[in-house]
């Protein structure tokens, strides 16, 4: 088994014995994984990038993860797989010779 | 070599064939977070679960991956290692007999 | 007509004449909000805090008072109220003492 | 004085006697917005949206009002202002006579 499938089976073994499929559609797995972001997010507030709690950003990324592998799962996605199509869409509006060392968003090129 | 560690490197090639790292602190990596969870869940906005574009959520849960695989790289973080930890310290918060089959945090018990 | 009530007044007027009431439920207005906070926050991404777009902060800034307008209005809640509120209860959280001069939060004096 | 320079004013004041303007830049506050936004949007998860605890909405929506008062008042931004101009210009994304009725994008139409 790959190991995300593997990851997935555990969260998704975790749900069901809480019974908590019936309130995991995916539009509350798309609000928890921006729920669980703006917590990550919060041990940033008001500090410098090297100041954040490392074992409290393991907590909350950890967090990150879980639901963004269920609501992957939800719609049966292979999360390599729409890594690795989105890396080459980027790279097309992204290309090196426009894009090296500038932070611009593609649509200010 | 893993597949999580597999994405990482081919996201890091990206980044770093386009001199990105100097924009990728651990702070900004987090905003990104943000800042896809939020575009994932406007697919969603003022929409029953099931009514959203499947092909746009997987573009934008990807986004979600690739700054989340690229903040634990940062940290030198194993995903599935903190994963499987915060599933086991989830399942103390939420003991099966008292979180069976509600929605309620644990602090509501 | 108080300030806010006034500005209330014409999100009411934008959103019934476009007969969109039935959307506005407060928990997609509360979707709205994060979303809104998520393009405003963007802005900022891979930047200094002073290099962000500031006719597009205005746009974006807009946006999160719009819908937090609505929601506030969704519960009758007087803003101005409510932040007064949340004040003082934040002062007894940060008394002047122990909060002076730092971004500690207030479970880690 | 106006109802939003008066709450804004002691939001100003809190901050002023906490020392905490040095904390209070731009990027921060927007990512406080959007920390913020989160919190009130945990508020409904998994949740019908009726079922939210009205008493922690309110505490979380002046917290969202708090830093976007302050965000506003960085750039000097009259907060009627921007969002009349922004009523203005989504009336010309959103023509009643195609938005009607409607939750789809301006850019679905």
């Amino acid at each position: 088994m790959s190991e995300i499938a593997d990851i997935t089976n555990k969260l998704i073994e975790f749900r069901d014995e809480r019974d908590w499929l019936q309130f995991h559609n995916p539009k509350d797995l798309a609000l928890a994984i921006s729920v669980e972001a703006g917590e990550l997010l919060e041990l940033f507030l008001w500090k410098q990038p090297e100041e954040a709690n490392t074992e409290k950003i393991k907590e909350e990324l950890a967090d990150v993860f879980s639901f963004a592998f269920l609501l992957a799962s939800k719609y049966d996605l292979d999360v390599k797989k729409i890594v690795l199509d989105k890396i080459k869409q980027n790279g097309e509006k992204y290309p090196v010779d426009k894009a090296k060392g500038t932070a611009k968003k593609y649509n200010e090129f």
